[in-house]
């Protein structure tokens, strides 16, 4: 085939599947994630069912795609969140900073329901993967800048603050959001001295 | 009915039940949470499929009370922890500490299959709550002996606590336990002067 008919077969193939998922996408924020059907997000997105059976099998593979989609939406807003000629505590700050909001908006947006729904998916398993690195890598950067302690493993501070920013999801406002943030921070400083 | 006979009609039906529950437990342990039957559950606990069913109306409802069960005896030992004697801050370490190891041995035993079958129970909300304001009065008490930092409300330091200990569950051993308790604790000591 000509290299211009596959360049417009894979435009047109990524313009249904974007047109599937931002279909999902609106119909997870007015209906919520409950029984969702082929012909509903067909319908939505402006494509035959057939067309859509094409490219997902069923309604959940849309969903995990959807989702898919948004954990590396989420992925590149955290890895986006610090000007890189910043020191690497700065930037850990201001990576934490935004997990920190998307748990908060996500714990609005049937987070928990996900949880279930796409409970041990292989991509959540890889974006989590990616997500500690990308912070364990900020930590031990900091660490050996003296900024942060050193007496504890990268990764396992990594676990810990993913974990305690969690608690985002269940706080009442923003200013609760970044008190959270400064608490975590804390958890990681250098231990004084003569303790 | 004359108390006497009252009482051993109760004290059977709290063995039945009891035996009920063991029965549960032994099978999860064995088999994992998956496709349990009343009947399973009725042989190992040595009663007969009708009588279970006088307790319980389906395997669901053993598990569930199970569950229930195990929540209580978690913060039972979580209150038990401490002598009360000892210091706010002290008891307060003792108790996190304790969460910190349930954290680490549930995640074990089927912690996030539980998580999902038992999804937004009300027993198990009742528990978190019940925690969260254990460690929410502990930290109040300790802050204002001067002891813990007081910039930041006590509810919110306990949700930032717990959902940091439950990193404990993903951690690989008794030593990493240990170190993000005191990860988590440092997060919650009073701000260092000049910061």
């Amino acid at each position: 085939m000509p290299k211009l008919w596959t360049e417009t077969i894979d435009a047109h193939r990524t313009a249904v599947r974007g047109a599937a998922l931002d279909a999902m996408a609106a119909l997870v924020d007015e209906q919520g994630l409950v029984s969702l059907t082929m012909s509903q997000i067909a319908e939505r997105a402006g494509v035959g069912r057939a067309t859509l059976y094409k490219y997902f099998p069923d309604a959940q593979a849309v969903l995990t795609a959807w989702h898919e989609r948004r954990l590396t939406e989420h992925l590149d807003r955290l890895t986006a969140a610090a000007e890189p000629a910043e020191p690497a505590v700065v930037r850990l700050r201001a990576a934490l900073r935004t997990f920190a909001q998307i748990q908060f908006h996500s714990a609005r947006h049937h987070g928990s329901e996900l949880a279930v729904l796409l409970h041990h998916s292989e991509h959540v398993d890889r974006a989590q993967q990616r997500l500690r690195e990308f912070v364990r890598d900020l930590i031990a950067e900091a660490a050996q800048d003296g900024n942060l302690r050193d007496d504890v493993a990268a990764d396992e501070l990594a676990g810990y603050c993913l974990h305690a920013l969690t608690a985002a999801g269940t706080v009442g406002g923003q200013d609760a959001v970044d008190r959270l943030v400064a608490v975590t921070l804390a958890g990681l400083e250098a231990s004084r001295p003569g303790r």
